[in-house]
């Protein structure tokens, strides 16, 4: 079959199920340096790209857009509209998406207990 | 300053810390596709190379090898004799890599929750 733009889009679609183990599903979808990271921020009350942009770890943006269209196809996070009233979208988490706390929480926590240097800085947005 | 084989290792070596998050440091240690699962595998009681390699996400001996290295490097897994008697290593799991078993197990839990196709596999293996 030869190689249209088509057949390179479905290639960039999902990749095929690598087992029926929901460790690897999970990793699937999250299993990367930062998308964790952009979770952890929308749990902190951050809702815009500005903000997931701005935080501490300096997130290239174009791989912050690719990260907020996976969890948009996957129902972790939902576009509403942005609270200061311009036409812009900001993000929050689904039911889903809130259901990876538990996740965050304990990598949080296996950080906080091996290593001293690590510290958790609770830094909500202010809207 | 010239770029030399020197200067090249050394980048390879561990990223400099990108925040003081635990989570970003728990990430800069296993966030990526594949580590958990040979973690995951270090639970289910397979201890050798091949048995990790012989999973059905088939990791590739590359990645496996460098995860292997790393996972050392950050006392999370231990070498010890293989139990066949021959020179062979196997690995286990140290203190802090056990500890990882709640990052584990809500990570399953997730995606047993969220998408009905995936499944537990307990395959201890025979040794």
């Amino acid at each position: 079959m030869p190689v249209t733009r088509r057949n390179q889009r479905a290639k960039k679609g999902p990749a095929p199920r690598r087992s029926p183990c929901p460790v690897a599903y999970s990793l699937d979808i999250f299993g990367d340096r930062w998308t964790l990271l952009v979770i952890r921020d929308l749990f902190f009350g951050r809702t815009r790209f500005k903000d997931f942009a701005a935080s501490p770890e300096g997130i290239p943006t174009n791989i912050l857009t690719e990260r907020l269209e996976r969890l948009l196809a996957r129902g972790i996070v939902e576009q509403i509209p942005a609270e200061d009233g311009t036409k812009r979208l900001a993000y929050r988490l689904t039911k889903k998406g809130k259901a990876l706390g538990r996740v965050l929480r304990a990598m949080r926590d296996w950080g906080l207990a091996w290593d001293k240097s690590t510290r958790v800085q609770i830094r909500r947005s202010s809207n």
